[in-house]
């Protein structure tokens, strides 16, 4: 999707600390995602090192193909942090003290129980004399927007609370203005998301030739909670777009109902707090490999108090046993990795915490553990509810952190498929 | 840190769905990190679309500096996978269906089961002639060599398990040998993690004089579980360089030896598992607002079931009561956010557990739920053995996000403060 007329954003993050992969870059991503929402065209990202060279070559080559360049880091109070000098050579520009700045900071400060300043605030407060500031509500360092003739370029702080507070606060709605203000185009995307189906089943029953022509683009989203179909086009103003989008996503949805879960970029624990919230069903989790790990997905969002009662992390046998009522018996002719196992675990809270579902994991995350028997990756996930009591069987792969993540993915799965008609 | 004799890697992920942030870049950060990890010097990432511009426009951009470009995406089945193609293109070689693969993979489909292949299995197999393959053994689609005169392309599949297999079965001894043949500098780093100290205290303690006359490069980086601080150099060989880095952090531990939890790469989870295991100590938890989190976290690396007994996840105020033993008047009377009911939780799971160490977690994680008296991000971690039943306060931000996460970090903190002397 390249259009003349849409306002493009390239997204340039600044740190060794990324380059080296030390650290994840989940700013680009944020930024990205807020900008699509928006209608603008992001072209591309790159991570580069605190290095003036490389700073300003990038920016040298963004600044031809973008209208706005989006930059975070490097803006920190130690001496690696050297964004702030590269752009006020850039752009031509004196640093100043801005004491307005430093003295709201100070004042801040003091409020907050601190009896003095650091060293470095003064620095932090000097400042290239013609960008202009958007307030950091968060941390010190605000944000700076400079202004040549084709294109604006903001630099953000990198720690992603500030830069999240700056962005929604002050640059979003600058984006904004500067696309009304270039009359441009926008990209609208809504999604589908799926359950039960693989990315090339999805596409082959959806096929690809109709939607060529009529400017609409579908892209195929795999994850450990289903596959997203995102359809997205380019119009002039959002209504226009939507309905395009309107019937395209009729269309779909003839081909493939039995698959779709819900539309909205909402993933699958959202829509499961939505229907149980409706239904006043409340649930509780039994956790043996993921030690926790469905507890914290279920409730990443607010609003799950109203149906989420909690649950027991059951690592060890012994509580198996003394917590959930697990036979031993059933630990000692079958193992913990087991139908059994998993369907007593289910029961067991429901009842322990009254709940009216009961949802439980057993399984061999890896890397050890596995036998000929059973091998890593063999997950049991339970269920149970007043009238059904069952586990279902998974063999993932040898992977410890991607055979938790799709066991919570599919325990998701399980309670989705149990409560959808509720 | 930019030396002339290094062996330089860009990284390019290609993908719709990373560029407007759909989904966060995790391949380039693991691909640098293990690049890292051998010596080699990564230059910069970069994320594009599925574009045969932006595709080829970018290898000609990276190969000027590189001595080999680290590519993943646009391998998959669907329509919008492009880059088999490009590439094709761009190293000007046939596509030819390679039968050898393709017979291999229809024999591992029916060994699993299936009782037929998919329709686009074929094209899956359907590959440049003259480049290099390294096998996939997660998935369909081999990673593919090209080589050019001044510098090497590969070519990955963008699913994460896919591609690590890949990197840590074929790619990694490939670029050792590459850095052989080039007799190329090594990059060298070090980590020593810290706890209870800000990164600009750090930096003041450390000062950064000394550090530039040896080469030594220093870099911070805060995390929710502590700063990190990373120590490196440049060197002919790994045994010199690791002489260099030995005297640094001599001088280093010294000035900071108060705040040191350990060094090397692993996380103070990890930390954590090797003292209870040596110690012999078990632990339990209870969580209200992480919600099963911090056993999560506590258990993400193999080896906890030594000493992690499980843990019970109290949402709700009657799981306070019923499971843990929290008593009716501390909610009445100070809540469930509170620093009596943090104490009572910890006593009381490691009671119900039987484990000598238990830790809890309480606290209003946001955006809802707060009041004048208790602001959102208020959270209590109540810690309890034979010995001691005490709990923390903190005040962390009005992000659900963030306070989880901090409040598992700081949790991990207080174990690890408790813990470090057994």
């Amino acid at each position: 999707m390249n259009n003349k007329n849409t306002y493009k954003i390239s997204i340039i993050s600044i740190g060794d600390e990324l380059c080296i992969g030390q650290t994840v870059n989940t700013n680009a991503s944020f930024i990205a995602e807020k900008m699509t929402k928006i209608g603008a065209e992001v072209l591309a990202h790159s991570v580069i090192r605190d290095e003036k060279k490389e700073i300003t070559s990038e920016i040298e080559r963004l600044s031809e193909v973008s209208d706005l360049i989006i930059m975070t880091g490097g803006l920190g109070p130690t001496p690696d942090d050297i964004t702030k000098q590269v752009l006020s050579d850039y752009f031509s520009c004196e640093l100043e003290l801005n004491i307005e700045l430093y003295e709201m900071l100070k004042a801040r400060y003091f409020s907050r129980g601190f009896k003095q300043v650091s060293q470095s605030l003064k620095w932090q407060c000097t400042l290239p004399a013609n960008c202009k500031l958007f307030p950091n509500q968060v941390g010190a360092a605000p944000a700076m927007m400079f202004e040549a003739d084709e294109y604006k370029l903001i630099s953000m702080p990198g720690v992603p609370t500030e830069m999240k507070s700056i962005l929604e606060n002050s640059v979003l709605s600058f984006v904004l203005d500067g696309m009304e203000l270039l009359e441009s185009d926008m990209i609208i995307y809504r999604s589908l998301i799926t359950a039960n189906i693989t990315e090339s089943l999805l596409a082959e029953r959806i096929g690809d030739k109709y939607w060529l022509d009529y400017k609409i683009t579908l892209a195929y989203l795999p994850s450990y909670q289903g596959v997203k179909l995102r359809i997205g086009t380019v119009s002039k103003g959002v209504k226009k777009g939507n309905l395009i989008l309107d019937r395209a996503q009729n269309i779909i949805e003839e081909k493939i109902s039995d698959f779709i879960v819900g539309d909205g970029d909402r993933n699958i624990a959202e829509i499961i707090s939505e229907i149980l919230t409706k239904s006043k069903q409340s649930l509780s989790v039994a956790e043996s490999c993921t030690a926790g790990g469905l507890g914290a997905e279920l409730t990443k969002e607010a609003g799950a108090s109203g149906w989420f009662l909690g649950g027991i992390i059951s690592y060890s046998n012994e509580v198996k046993m003394n917590l959930l009522g697990v036979k031993a018996g059933t630990l000692s002719s079958h193992g913990a990795v087991s139908e059994n196992c998993a369907k007593e675990m289910a029961l067991g809270v429901r009842e322990k915490l009254s709940s009216d579902i009961g949802i439980s994991i057993t399984g061999i995350a890896g890397p050890g553990g596995g036998s000929d028997e059973k091998a890593v990756g063999t997950i049991w996930i339970g269920y149970s509810d007043k009238t059904r009591n069952f586990a279902k069987h998974f063999l993932f792969g040898s992977e410890r952190e991607f055979n938790r993540k799709r066991s919570i993915g599919m325990a998701l799965m399980v309670i989705y498929k149990q409560i959808k008609d509720l």
